[in-house]
C-alpha cells in the first residue's frame, strides 16, 4: 500500500486540511470525510459541492492522513492504560485477533499513568497514523473526548461510554448486584467493598465509580446499608488489595464478607487474610470481579466477564465502519455471571 | 513528521529500491543505509560511490521505508508471542515506556500462534512500517532470522539469540540450577520437572529447552540424575502446569520436589496438587522461575528475573543503535535470584 508515497520537494506549501474543505463546502468534516469516502449515506449534491471544494484546495488525504485514507493507514490504535494488568492484555489480545486477520497493523499506546495519558491527547500522536481508535476502559474527560472527536475518526470505546460514541462494556451495576446478592443470600449483613479507585496513577476508572454506587445500590435494595467504613479503596492491583484488606482487619469490627471490585484486589485481600491466620470463607467469605486466570487457583468466587470477547466485539464494531461506512451507535452490554467457589460461605455465627 | 508526504500519481514508476542502490554501488544494503544516514563507519570514497548510484537511480528512501528514513517513521516494532502472559506483558511495557519517553510509537505484532507466525514472516509487514524491531522471546528459526535481518533495520532480541544481533537474556542454564540446588540442598533426590516447551501453539520456547538441558546437567552436577520419566511436558500456562501435575501424579512414585520452568506452570501443579489434598511443601515441594506477581500470593519458592527492566534494556539497545549508530554486537544477561517461599521444605520421612 504504501508504495505510493514519495517525500515531498521541500518548500512546498501546506496541504489544505479536510477543515479547509469542510468549511469551503460548507458542512461538517466528517461529510467531508464520509463524501471522499464514497459512502452511500451522502447526498449526491453534497459530495459533488465536497469534491468541488476538495479540487479547488488541491486537497488530498494522504495515504497517513486522519481516517480520511479510506484504512489506507491499515493501523488500528489500540488506547489502554495498562498492558500489564490481566483485564487490559486479554481485551488487547482479543481486539489484536480481530484486527490481524482482517489485515491491519496495530499501535498500542499504553498510557501507565494519567500524566502520560495527558500528554497523549495534547500531542494526539495518533493523527496520521490510523485509520480508527479503540480505547480500552479508559476514563475519559471532556476535553480527552474532544481531542479523540477532532481526529474525525472511527472511534469505539471498551467499558466506557462516551455519548454518540460505540461501545462495549458489562452493566457495572448489575454485575456487582450478583455478588452482593450471593453474600446476603447466604446471609451476610456486614459486607465491606474494596475498590480499586484511588490508584496512585490518577486515572480514577470510571467503572471504580459505577461498582462503587452499584454496590450502595445492591446493598440498599437487599434491605442493608452499605457502611462507609466498610468501603476502602486502594491502588488498582494485587497489593492495593491487600492493604485495603489490612485497613478493614484494623477497623472496630471485621466484616463477614468482603467484595472487591476486580479479583487482582481480592486476590491481595486473600493473601492478607492467609498471613493473618483468618480463615476463609470460614471467617471472612470473599467475592471477585473478573474471573481473573488465577481466579480458579486461589479457589476465589467472582463474577465472570468475558474479556477476549469484549476485545473482538470493539475491533469488529470498527471494522463495520471502516468496511461499511456503518455508522449507527450501539452500546453493546455483554453479559456476566456468577462462579460460585471455595471463598464464599454462610457467615460463621460467633 | 509526516506532513512530507503526499500520494503519488498513478502510472508513475516504481522507487529504485535500496537493493538496486546496493547493486549499482557494489556494497551491500546495510552500507547503502549507513551511507545515506552519516554513520561515521563508512569510508568517504564507499559513501561517495553509494551517493552516486542514489542519485542515478533517483533513489530516496521515503518517510515510511525501512531503517533508511533515519527515524522518520519513529516507530519500534515491538513483536511477541503473546500478550497476554505475565511476562510478555511486562517486557512489553517495559520496553514500552523507554520508547515513549524517547518520543517512539509502538507497532505491536501478537503472533498468538505458530501458524500466525508464519505468515507475520512470510508478509513481513514490518516493512517499511518501522525504524527497528524488538522481538520478545520469540523462538525463530533460520528462516525467520533471515526475514529479519532482510530487513536491514536495528533489531534487538529479549529471551533469545541470533548470532550478530544484540540481546538482553537470562541465563536459563544458572537458574535453573539455583531452584535445583535449593531442593537439593534440602535433601530431595527424586525432583520432577514440568516444562511448557509442548505448547499447543507450536512455538517450542528456545528458553524451554535450555531450561530442560540446565535441569539435566543441575542434577548431574549434583550428583543425581533426572529421570526422563519424571519430565513431563505441557502447554504453557496455569491449565498446562495442572495437567502435567496430574501425570506426575499418575506414574509409579510421587516425586518429594517439583521444579516447574515458569511460574505459571507452577502455579497449575499448585492447584492440581490442592484438589487432590496432597500436603505442599509436607509431602511435595513446588519451586518456580519469573516470580510471577501471583507467587507471593500462593506463597510460592521461585527463581525471580526482572522482566520489565529486561524490556527496558533492549529498548535501550535499540535507542543507541538509532540515536548514534551504535553498531557493537552486546548480550546482556541479567542477574536472576532464588526467592524462597513456603512452598519448599525439606521432604517428608516417608
Amino acid at each position: 500500500m504504501q508504495d505510493d508515497v514519495q517525500p515531498v520537494r521541500s518548500g512546498r506549501p501546506r496541504h489544505a486540511s479536510i477543515i479547509d474543505v469542510a468549511t469551503l463546502a460548507g458542512v461538517s468534516p466528517a461529510t467531508v470525510s464520509r463524501s471522499l469516502r464514497g459512502h452511500h449515506n451522502v447526498s449526491p449534491a453534497t459530495r459533488q459541492r465536497v469534491l468541488e471544494a476538495a479540487e479547488e484546495l488541491s486537497y488530498s488525504a494522504s495515504p497517513q492522513a486522519s481516517g480520511l485514507a479510506s484504512g489506507r493507514t491499515r493501523t488500528i490504535g489500540l488506547v489502554v492504560p495498562f498492558v500489564t494488568r490481566w483485564f487490559f492484555a486479554n481485551a488487547v489480545a482479543g481486539a489484536y485477533q480481530v484486527l490481524a486477520d482482517a489485515g491491519y497493523d496495530v499501535l498500542l499506546y499504553h498510557l501507565g499513568s494519567a500524566a502520560t495519558r495527558d500528554r497523549f491527547f495534547e500531542r494526539m500522536p495518533l493523527t496520521r497514523r490510523v485509520d480508527a481508535v479503540v480505547t480500552l476502559a479508559l476514563p475519559l474527560d471532556e476535553e480527552h473526548t474532544l481531542a479523540l472527536r477532532a481526529l474525525d475518526m472511527p472511534l469505539v470505546t471498551l467499558g466506557a461510554q462516551i455519548p454518540g460514541v460505540s461501545s462495549v462494556r458489562i452493566d457495572d451495576a448489575a454485575a456487582v448486584r450478583l455478588a452482593v446478592y450471593h453474600l446476603v443470600h447466604q446471609g451476610h449483613e456486614d459486607i465491606a467493598m474494596i475498590s480499586g479507585d484511588q490508584d496512585d496513577l490518577g486515572f480514577g476508572f470510571l467503572s471504580s465509580q459505577d461498582r462503587c454506587e452499584g454496590f450502595r445500590q445492591a446493598m440498599a435494595s437487599a434491605g442493608l446499608r452499605a457502611r462507609e467504613e466498610l468501603m476502602v479503596s486502594g491502588e488498582y492491583g494485587i497489593e492495593g488489595g491487600a492493604r485495603a484488606m489490612t485497613a478493614l482487619m484494623a477497623g472496630p469490627t471485621l466484616p463477614t464478607a468482603v467484595f472487591a471490585e476486580y479479583d487482582e484486589l481480592a486476590i491481595g485481600a486473600l493473601r492478607t487474610l492467609r498471613r493473618a491466620s483468618i480463615p476463609v470463607p470460614g471467617r471472612v467469605s470473599v467475592v471477585g470481579m473478573d474471573d481473573h486466570e488465577m481466579a480458579s487457583v486461589v479457589d476465589l468466587t467472582t463474577v465472570a466477564q468475558p474479556v477476549l470477547e469484549q476485545g473482538g466485539t470493539a475491533a469488529r464494531l470498527l471494522l463495520e465502519v471502516l468496511d461499511r461506512g456503518e455508522t449507527e451507535v450501539v452500546d453493546v452490554v455483554v453479559p456476566t455471571r456468577l462462579v460460585v467457589r471455595g471463598t464464599t460461605a454462610a457467615p460463621h455465627p460467633n
